[in-house]
């Protein structure tokens, strides 16, 4: 028995694009392993949406998009200039997928597509941070109110499964400090200071390496850090920060001499997030750190990104990932996806 | 609301023991984060078992034991001699848990009292892999016929949730290689032979750390860590293997100066199993191998274990863990029983 899961996806940017990539290229697997058939009923971007009466192909969206043709653009089905949230209130969709730009100021406008879809009983998978550091609680408790799901372990270090474990594995854990390199272009280019290229020219690489934004003040300046931190904080210790309640510092005045003296110390400077646990409370920070050498972030190397865990029965748990581009995030994506019909008949 | 979920405990070794501990140091918790109060209401071990009507007061049992009195020797409720299949054949609890001693050649004592409570349609919870290395399939048929669920993600490396990852994080994906440092004793030898100790020595002050068995051969020879990649094997890549499937050459050979010349050259010897995928069949093995020191397993150190999974979609994954002594894995059969009520309200 195969069952049909109509998708409505918000955003065709590199991650949006890789997932609907991941809905041909694993259209066996989804139906052999997990009984599910993937199938786009809707579509938005910057150019406004595509949907209607059954299935778009989800191949000609992409084709499209390669020759710079929007949603809004889309034969019969497009309607340009429409906004998304106008998509989501009258798709007919079993998931709705957030992949659309991040905006830590406004959640705009993945935030109101969230809060729609969740109005309407329909639930909701991110990749965009911006809504689940804005409102966390709010969509939780839409979600509950509505009886349906809010899934975003892609909105934290792609498919290292960070929200994961730390929701499902640390359980009846007293976490008493979690330390993590969560954002991996300022991992970049503190690596390549510490092999001897300037600032300037790491940050270039970084940028031509296609992951760091063009304006790339977010990571480098530590709020993309700080985002991941807060949605820690909020999904998995369970306090409902924001991204005021984070002292952040990130790697702006950092210099190839500091990441030398430090190497001639025995240390290693990495951007870290960390959320410290003392008389009873959580604080939190993302701050340049000189780690030594045998610190297992020290290992993080490059477009690495990791996490330790210091738990209390459960010993110090590390993890890290190597990935690159867009395609681990749309493929945590699809894990949230479905992990939506697990133990659904 | 509080659900109460009756337990029956086969084994108080290090792990059971531990177990009977959390009971009493995580019952807050359980309580306000899950909603349940775990009750003990009968008990096993090579003394007889201890059941009967109502709940056996578990920090009893636990102190009893410390002074060297077993289960069946327990005040009014205690059977000396009985084995603990009647136990559970006879106990009125709603999960059993599977903490006796670890037997690969026949499973037992667990591995019947496994068949018989899923028979009854009660859930099991293991830390002895035995059972799920030799009769993996058997079990989850079992388990599906009578609508019940088998959870073993203590069995594989304690509390890193090795299994978890493996079965709910990595959806969709193909798993191209898995490479673990999957026993500490092992690499703690390993270790301590790097730093100069002769191997007797190394393996002298792993047992006086007390988590090397007496007979230490099943870790030396490398079937500790065969089991585990057998546990993998099937419950992750999905292959019927058995024992003999695996390749397996242990560190009774590795000196110090191996160690020494391997340094010599940038490589660390680690005690490595393997999961390589070729031709669509995976090729299993355990073997000392020379690794790279920017290896991630080069950095498993001492009492640490760690994986790494190679994945097309999700890039390369690692995650290790410094856990001591037999709390972090009676903490995995407590996430497991936890597991089992998720979502039910």
């Amino acid at each position: 028995m195969t069952r049909t899961v109509r998708i409505a996806l918000i955003g065709l940017g590199h991650v949006g694009r890789a997932f609907l990539e991941l809905m041909t290229v694993k259209r066996r697997v989804l139906r052999r392993r997990y009984g599910l058939e993937l199938v786009l009923v809707g579509v938005a971007d910057s150019t406004g949406v595509a949907f209607g009466d059954g299935r778009i192909d989800h191949a000609n969206v992409l084709r499209r998009k390669r020759r710079g043709l929007g949603a809004g653009e889309y034969p019969r089905l497009g309607h340009r200039g429409v906004p998304a949230v106008e998509m989501v209130r009258q798709v007919n969709a079993d998931v709705v997928l957030d992949a659309s730009p991040v905006d830590l100021r406004t959640g705009q406008p993945g935030l109101d597509c969230d809060r729609a879809a969740l109005e309407s009983g329909i639930p909701v998978v991110l990749a965009n941070k911006a809504p689940v550091v804005l409102a966390y609680r709010e969509l939780m408790d839409l979600a509950q109110a509505h009886q349906t799901a809010l899934r975003f372990s892609a909105t934290v270090c792609g498919a290292l499964p960070v929200v994961n474990m730390g929701q499902r594995d640390w359980t009846a854990c007293e976490i008493q400090r979690v330390e993590g390199v969560l954002n991996s272009t300022t991992n970049y280019i503190l690596s390549a200071m510490e092999q001897g290229r300037s600032f300037p020219k790491a940050l270039a690489e970084a940028q031509s390496e296609g992951v760091a934004e063009a304006d790339p003040s977010l990571d480098i300046k530590g709020w993309d850090t700080a985002s991941k931190l807060v949605i820690i904080a909020n999904a998995v210790l369970g306090i409902p920060a924001t991204l005021e309640d984070v002292d952040v510092l990130g790697i702006q005045h950092i210099t190839p001499d500091d990441l030398a003296a430090a190497r001639a110390r025995g240390q290693t400077i990495k951007l870290v997030a960390v959320a410290h646990r003392a008389d009873d409370e959580y604080r939190l920070s993302v701050h340049p750190a000189a780690l030594p050498l045998d610190h297992p972030l020290a290992s993080v190397m490059g477009w690495e990104m990791g996490i330790v865990w210091h738990t209390d029965i459960m010993g110090v748990q590390f993890a890290k990932v190597d990935e690159r581009g867009p395609m681990p995030t749309a493929a945590a994506m699809l894990r949230d996806v479905v992990s939506l019909y697990e133990g659904v008949a």
